[in-house]
This record gives C-alpha cells, sequence and structure tokens, in this order.
C-alpha cells in the first residue's frame, strides 16, 4: 500500500554489511512493523569487488558517497564509513541538503559538527539519526531522548569503550600489564586503526558529548570534555582499588551543575558491587540519572555487526514509520550554550605514587595535602624497595583543583618519583 | 506556535499526582522538548477533596471518567485509575471512540483487553500507549517496540514486580521467613489491595503477556502465561540456591519456540553473578534478547511516584511530538494467534521434598526419575530429623511435561511427605 522507503548505503564495513543482512533476511518482519517496505537502491564503499559475505549485485554503485546521497531513488542516506570530515560529512550535508534523511553512525562527526548538522536537517524539515553512533546496540539516543523526555535529567554516565574495558577487565582477570593486554587487543583487531581513539579516551568522549546535548539541551561541545585515557593505569592500581572494594572504568560523566556544564571521560574507581563496576569484557553500559526517573542502567554490546546494525535499523524503522524529530531533543537553535565547569563536582581520589626514600617524605606529602585543603582517608606506604617507597592515598571529597594544586606542589617537593596517579571515586 | 496538548487524567493516587507534578514543574523543559505546551484540562478521581500535596483547583473536575474522556477540550485521556474493566475500560473505550488518544498504565486491562483496545485505537487512528503499564520508569516498551524494531526477538525476561522481589532478597539477607516479610512488607505498603496480584504473579504475568505481544507479534494472551506465585519458597530454598551460585527470582520468560509462543511466570534459580541475580529489592529489570542486538538489560525502578509518572509523560511526550505506532508494533488485525508452548524449553529443575524415612526412600524417587526419562545432577539428603528426610536433588535438562510425570509418580510411591517444591534453573 504505502511506498517502499528506499535507502542509499555509504560504507560496507562490518555495519554496513549487518544493515544489508538485516534488510534481506527480516524483510518480511520490517514491512510488518515499519507498515511499508525498507530497500535498497544503491551502495557505495572503498572498494567495489571484495567478498563481503553478501551479494550487492542488485544495488547500484556509486563510487562517490555524495552522488549516492543526492539520487532520486535514495530516500534516507545511511552513513557508515566514518571519520568526522571529508566524505563523510560531505555526502551528509549533501543529503540533507537535497532533502534526504540520514541515519548514521558517526560519533566523531556529531561529536565536532553536530550543531551544524542538526541545523542543516531541520532546516530542510529531514530527520538525522544515529542511536548507533552511541553504546551500538543499547537504545540510549532512544530512551533519552524520547522515553525519559518527561525528566530534568541530572546526570548521564557510562562506559562506552568495549575496547578499554576489555583491557581494564583482561588486566585484572589475567594479571598482565597494560602494555601486555594492549599488545593483544590490537592483535585481536579490537583497537581503532589510530588506538589512541579508543584507549586515549577520544572515541569515548565523541560519544559523551553526544550524550550531553540530548541529555540537557545544550550544543554539543565535545571541547569541553575533559578527557584522560586508560595508559596511566597499571596493574597494581587495579589491585590497590579491588582491595578497597572498587574497579577501574574508564567512565564518562557528564553532569549539569550550578557552575556549567561538566563532562568528563577519565579512569575512575566505581564500587566492584554496582552495575557499572560488575562490568565485564566489551560490554558497554550508560546510566541515566532524571528528576523522576531515579537512575536508569541499559547494558549491552556496543559494537560489532549484529548491535551496531540493529540500531541502524531502529533509526531506520523509526523513518520509516514517520517519526520526526529535533536531533538532540529541540530545535537545534534553542540548544544552549553551556558554561564549561571542568570537574566541578568534588569527588574523593585514590592517588598512588613512588616517593624517594628520604627521611620525611611522607611527611611532606602529607603537609602539601593539608595545605590544599585536601583531608586524608587512607595512606599506606607499601612494598618498600630499597631506593623508592610506593605510597597509596585515598582523599576525603575534595575539587579537582585543589588536587591540581597539590599535586604541583608535590612536584616541588622534590620527593616525588614521578607524577602521581591520581584517579577519581566515582560515585555511582 | 503550535497548539497546546491539552490532557484529562483519570486517577489522582500516587501516579496521577506525579503527572500534575511533573506537568506544572518541567513546562519550559517540556515546551521545549516537544515543540508545544502541554496542559491539563480536566481530572477526574474517586475523591475531589482530598489534600494531594498539589493544587488541582484550576482543572475542571468530572465525576464521570467517561465524561472526562470526551470533553471537549480533552486531547489525550490520560488512564491512571487501575482495573482490567469497569471504569477504566469504559472511559479507554470512550476516549479513542471519540478521537482521543489515550495514555495508561492499566496492565491488567491491557493484558485482558489488549487487542480490543488496539483495534479500537487503530481504527480511530489514536495513538494508546503505555509504557508505564511494564516496569516502571524503564523505557521497555519503547527500546522493545521501536529502538530494536530491526531485530527478530528471540527471548525477553524480566523480574517485573519489586514487591516479589523485595521479599525474596529480604528473606535472604535478613534470614526470616517468606510469611515475616510478606507481613512487613504488607505493613509497608508495598503489596497490592490483594496482596495475591503480587506475590500470585498476576501482575507481573500481566506485564509479560504485554511484552510478548510486543516482541513477538503475537495476539496479547494473558491466560496462555503459565503463573505460579512466589509463596512456595522457604528460606531453605534461598540457601540452597545460594550455596550453588543461584538466587532465586520470580521471572518472567516470554520465547517463540518451534511449537508456538512460551509465557512464563514463576519463581525460578538464576546465577548469582548475572545481571538478574544481583537485582535488590524493589529494582525491575528486563532482558531482551534478538537477532542482531544480542542481549539488552535495561534496569530501574518498577514502581513510585516519579518512575512511573516518567513513563506515563514520555508517552504523552511522544503524542505531542507526533509519533503514531501502531499499538503492539504492527497492526492489529495482523496480530498473529500463537499455539501456546506451556514450557516447551527443556531446562534443569531444582526439587526439594520431605521423605518418610523408611528404607528405600530415596531409592524410589531416584527409580521414579529415571523412569521419566530424567538424569540426576545432584542429589542430597540433609539434616536429618527423626521421621522425615530432606532431599534435595538437582536434575539435567528435561521438559516441564517429563517432570510433571515423575512428580504424579513420586505421589504414587507413597514415600514423599508434600508435594515436592520444584524451580526451574533458568539459563540467563
Amino acid at each position: 500500500m504505502s511506498t517502499p522507503l528506499r535507502l542509499g548505503i555509504a560504507g560496507l564495513g562490518t555495519v554496513g554489511v549487518g544493515v544489508v543482512k538485516i534488510i534481506r533476511q527480516q524483510a518480511t518482519l520490517l514491512q510488518n512493523r515499519c507498515g511499508r517496505e525498507i530497500t535498497i537502491s544503491a551502495v557505495s564503499a572503498r572498494t567495489r569487488d571484495k567478498d563481503r559475505g553478501v551479494n550487492i549485485g542488485a544495488y547500484a554503485w556509486e563510487d562517490d558517497p555524495v552522488a549516492l546521497a543526492t539520487r532520486d531513488d535514495v530516500d534516507v542516506f545511511v552513513e557508515l564509513m566514518g571519520g568526522s570530515d571529508g566524505p563523510a560529512k560531505a555526502a551528509t550535508e549533501a543529503a540533507l541538503a537535497a532533502g534526504k534523511h540520514v541515519v548514521t553512525a558517526n560519533k566523531a562527526m556529531l561529536a565536532i559538527h553536530g550543531q551544524l548538522l542538526a541545523g542543516l536537517a531541520e532546516a530542510n524539515d529531514r530527520a538525522l539519526r544515529y542511536e548507533a553512533a552511541v553504546a551500538g546496540g543499547i537504545p540510549i539516543i532512544k530512551s533519552l531522548g524520547e522515553g525519559l523526555a518527561g525528566n530534568d535529567i541530572t546526570r548521564v554516565m557510562g562506559v562506552m569503550n568495549g575496547s578499554c574495558n576489555y583491557i581494564l577487565t583482561r588486566m585484572e582477570s589475567a594479571g598482565l600489564t597494560y602494555e601486555e593486554v594492549f599488545d593483544e587487543a590490537n592483535a585481536l583487531g579490537y583497537l581503532e586503526a589510530d588506538p589512541e581513539l579508543d584507549v586515549g579516551g577520544i572515541d569515548a568522549a565523541h560519544k559523551l558529548a553526544i550524550l550531553s546535548a540530548l541529555a540537557f539541551g545544550t550544543r554539543v561541545d565535545f571541547d569541553g570534555v575533559e578527557i584522560e585515557g586508560i595508559g596511566c593505569v597499571k596493574i597494581e592500581d587495579i589491585r590497590h582499588a579491588a582491595d578497597m572494594g572498587y574497579r577501574i572504568k574508564l567512565l564518562g560523566v557528564a553532569q549539569m551543575t550550578g557552575r556549567g556544564l561538566e563532562q568528563r571521560m577519565a579512569p575512575c574507581l566505581v564500587p566492584a558491587a554496582s552495575p557499572l563496576g560488575q562490568l565485564e569484557g566489551g560490554t558497554n553500559m550508560v546510566v541515566v540519572e532524571g528528576s523522576d526517573v531515579g537512575q536508569i542502567v541499559l547494558r549491552g554490546a556496543g559494537a560489532g555487526e549484529g548491535p551496531t546494525a540493529s540500531a541502524v535499523m531502529g533509526d531506520v524503522c523509526d523513518i520509516a514509520r514517520g517519526l520526526r524529530l529535533p536531533v538532540f531533543g529541540q530545535p537545534a537553535d534553542t540548544l544552549a550554550t553551556a558554561p564549561r565547569a571542568q570537574s566541578a563536582t568534588p569527588a574523593p581520589y585514590y592517588l598512588r605514587m613512588a616517593l624517594h626514600d628520604k627521611p620525611g617524605a611522607l611527611a611532606k606529602i602529607a603537609t602539601v595535602l593539608g595545605e590544599a585543603g585536601i583531608s586524608i582517608h587512607r595512606m599506606r606506604q607499601y612494598d618498600h624497595t630499597d631506593d623508592q617507597a610506593p605510597v597509596l592515598i585515598v582523599t576525603h571529597k575534595t575539587t579537582r583543583a585543589a588536587l591540581n594544586q597539590a599535586l604541583d606542589a608535590m612536584d616541588s617537593t622534590g620527593v616525588v618519583v614521578d607524577a602521581p596517579v591520581a584517579l577519581r571515586i566515582e560515585s555511582v
């Protein structure tokens, strides 16, 4: 009865192939649910002739994704190429300008150009949807932007990079060093071509910036995310954390404070018994806290062919069913520019450092902390060697500013061997 | 710019009051997100004059919910009265017939009259939405029906009655009997006026029947749910389960099998380390398994003013934003009538029984199991008293039919004191 919804898919990597498979295998189910057929008109990728496990011979081929995005027989441009700029952005802009809807899995593009693209989509009265850009198969964009729309969202947190969580949990379970597990993960193909995107926290920070905009009605501000990778985490940190009932996670936290929007992506200690603490391997988890709903936890596969393609198809079904929403939950021109409140919320911190084995060294550190107004919850010297004394400190709640002041002052004492490892203990 | 969306709210209990509060307190946020104002035209409840903590003087009053539902100044009828029939059903039907949208939290009404009401809503081209009917604040209806629409759903499971989960976890943590915790929960107001709705598994089964329809594209079949309450669970079952690494949960499971749709709501053993096993107190959890997404877990408050009102408001926002979907994910007249496959999926079972202390009693039980084709994984006699020998058996995978045959045969042996407790061990 209704006309088919015709897709043009750019990018035939893991996710693109997953989308093609679902459209072929679930044709009847999709037609029942959407009230119309979902078809593929044309595809585009870097290489045409390649065994992908699906036959793409029935679809028109375009070398140029911009040409694909603007074809007359395409209603929805499905952007699965990746990269914040270049062809992905050019084709997305061209598609929206040509009156096509867009579904994308591109977190980098949205984190950096989200405001521009949202404005363009809304000016052309077209949908721009991106469930697959954040936390793979977990329907967090839909839950946050629609299901929880009646809530004043107070905090969004998440473990949103499966590779980092794999590394951290594997270090703990196998007792391996960061370097050993990093090499293992790289060999298994778990890391991006540029692994720094993963272990440096950048990929997860892209996702957090997108969630912030949707949660708080603010313009996407990726540059406002404080980012720290997991490279500083040593196996002894994981062990100390475990001894105290914590686990270390690369945790993203966004919250609106009296001083502005706080966005952090950094390794943190979280209670081992909490849902976040119990998260193993490559699984993702997003926690949303709202004025009325309280705390909602969503957990699922954060990457991979099936889960990510499932998220893409959720968006495609929404478009097929006629859903039209502002890209970030409210019109792009009404999104606020929030002041950046960098690590405004106080928290206890975990500190590990090695001191030169000189009389009075520990006293100097304690003094420096006291002078910065930081009180000590636990302090322990352990595993003493000939010339270095490793020290573990857990502070009471303090601000990151006070902590940074103390860390600078420690440096000047001359008793610290290397820069201390400082990890926030997040209340989850 | 756009016209306001005008609500008529019937039922001003906990949830109704929560909805009124959100609409008053979050007016600006709702307007930003929905692109229009959300207003309340009129309300209805059993008693007009009652201190509810919110002032309802600004809204028109109707004694009769049917009159409320059909008022000219009402666009959306919000049904929060409860009860499968009577005024709730009459007013819902009247609202849909009069061209109003309906948002309801009424699981009993949808479980029993879902097919009728969905047909009526679709015939009148109006939305009938019910996020609040299942698992409180957790956006499971939206996730299952929209976010995961690209998946062939294979199984839906959940702990969806917070009162039962409270009772079971409190028995374990406080070492109290079922009867003691039941009385405690009742005194705290945690149980329905008819507690059998909670502890008998009926309330949770209503929810499961709704999820099944949405997940599998089948007509709501509440009568097809095999229901077993938690009254059979003794503190020693909880302890034996814990010893073996399990916890007992009132778990709903719906899955499509080769023989038809299997829907079960019964106390089950689940691994203590699984997300379901770790669920404490009144929290709810729903687990969805799909062809592509794998396993998605959603967790949150299953009841209470804020969480349930949050779910109602999610539906109201959807309607304000123009979302129109078939009630159970596809047109009501295309929903299939699935054959009932009662406990078709084999599983291991936990059995506890007391035997008369006679020579050969244990052998008789073992023989009976063997004759039913059930092999024994563990068998243990413990805490022997003068005249009774308590026995604990864990079987290998078997069907419920074979187990029932064995239980009948055990009865005929004359060595069993009471009917054995038989709990399924669910793989989650």
